[in-house]
């Protein structure tokens, strides 16, 4: 099988709207909506570092677009367009079969149309492009943060850390039926797409919880000029977790893979975000102050909590 | 150093005309120029299998970001934005230096902005995807050539494939001089941008020359419905090529990495195209014609030609 005929069998789809020319050509070409910025963001996944080699290549293919979704959710932006550059070590049907499944599945979900990519020989590794589209600045930028803003975030945390923790399973793990809910996180995250749409009147700043909550609210904060506190007691986690706060803080507040939204907004907008909750659980955790500063995370006494890792970062173990 | 800090040391630029948000968010804002499509492409690079592992990193960076503008001058794509994604087996601080400073020379030449990326750790590995604009329905595509077309090529085919074939160089190796310039069309590419533009009114199909003439020149055929016909005895080529052409037809008809432009035109455009040769040297090399057919290699005397490679394909090696 060669280059084209791997496209054409596994990624080859009808071009969709706002699409002009789609796989095929040396380049895809798109028509933005009037009056619209066009967001990008690049996401990569190494084989071994962000996932098992034995992955579900499903769940894979599910997550390698999730993880770029999360992104345009974390923008305010509608997304519409990915390219796929896909690395593979050999040609394995089933391998490759099952990962466009998880693919194309959550592309349809969202209405994403693949338009391009690129797909090399070497060790397994996937780069997604995804773009997408939000009327002239309206976008969610880090930047925006206001003093005095709360600081809400979607769903639950930590359960992602957690299944990496303990994989594989030792003495000290949680129940099967925690850790299988956590697995599912870990593997098949949900990007918050409606949330971001929703939030575009709403908020001021946002950013995806990848790197763990501490870490990327800290992006916030130093992109806003501003210092921000976060109550540990109020963060949003499964009640496993939520009875182990203490003990699983590295998970909670600095563990990566939610793939949430972490955002900010004004008091006045509480009753309003309040009613997003059946989009998705939101959770008020902290304040945005005006001095220029760091985030905190404190205990129910007021007392600032040191966490030893603050963040997923791919070269922190080097000097 | 982390994740930031190298983005911040190597690849943090000021933002440039029509990006309205660049690194450090979640996603890059653009802002299309009124009334023009959007081109995107992605191209990756991996260690050992596109370049050797000991490249100089400074032509590395210049390649990685040229076989991507190559894209949108095949497109007639004005290229504005680029994104890197950038896995690394570790910091090395002169190796980063030296790459992010041939991307960058290269980037300035053409106006292109890096608004974003990922790095990741693990093998050597590029993905970058380039954007770019053209206004409404004047792209080149690979569909549009018609029937009695001429087919012309810019530069010369078949030096980068000479090089990599005499590497490292033994007994049957072309003199050191001829090698030499190979090589250096084989590492600093020159993507044909300011070509891909003039062509736009005076193009029809169009393709970058990277996986060998005639299979480039075999996508315009099935896309266009069409069949061509290439003369062996008009390939531009460096002289001691052209001297030996019988012995060389692999690398002059079915080399990669020439990343020269071949596109079809009407007869009637002869003398509009001639003069762009000042850009850079166009030669009219065969001619399309009307029923389905392939893309055929012919001899002086009209005898079809065959070549056993017919282009660089990364998965040809495996059944």
């Amino acid at each position: 099988m060669n280059e084209f005929d791997l496209i054409r069998r596994y990624f080859n789809v009808e071009t969709a709207d706002h699409t002009e020319l789609g796989i095929g050509d040396d380049a895809a070409i798109v028509r933005p909506s009037p009056d619209c910025d066009v967001h990008v963001a690049v996401d990569t996944l190494v084989s071994g570092r962000h996932f098992f080699a034995d992955v579900d290549p499903a769940a894979l293919g599910h997550k390698a677009l999730a993880v770029n979704l999360s992104d345009m959710a974390a923008m305010g932006a509608q997304p519409r367009w990915a390219l796929l550059a896909l690395t593979l070590p050999r040609v394995d049907d089933r391998w490759l079969t099952a990962f466009a499944g998880g693919f194309f599945a959550l592309a349809r979900q969202y209405g994403v149309t693949l338009i391009g990519g690129d797909t090399t020989r070497g060790p397994l590794t996937l780069s997604i492009t995804v773009m997408g589209e939000s009327p002239r600045a309206t976008a969610l930028c880090r930047h925006a943060a206001q003093p005095d803003d709360d600081i809400w975030v979607s769903g639950q945390l930590g359960l992602a850390a957690l299944a990496l923790k303990h994989h594989p399973p030792g003495p000290s793990a949680p129940p099967a039926d925690v850790l299988a809910a956590c697995r599912r996180r870990l593997e098949w995250p949900s990007p918050r797409v409606a949330l971001g749409l929703a939030l575009r009147p709403l908020a001021h700043a946002c950013i995806d919880v990848s790197d763990g909550l501490m870490a990327d609210l800290g992006h916030i904060v130093a992109r806003s000029g501003l210092a921000a506190e976060v109550w540990l007691d109020a963060l949003p986690t499964h009640p496993w977790l939520a009875d182990r706060r203490a003990q699983h803080i590295d998970c909670l507040a600095a563990g990566g893979d939610d793939y949430e939204l972490c955002f900010t907004a004004p008091a006045h907008a509480r009753g309003a975000i309040a009613a997003l909750t059946p989009t998705c659980p939101l959770t008020r955790i902290g304040r945005m102050h005006a001095a220029p500063g760091t985030a905190r995370l404190l205990d129910s006494a007021g007392n600032d909590i040191s966490i030893g890792r603050s963040g997923f970062d791919h070269f922190q173990d080097q000097a």
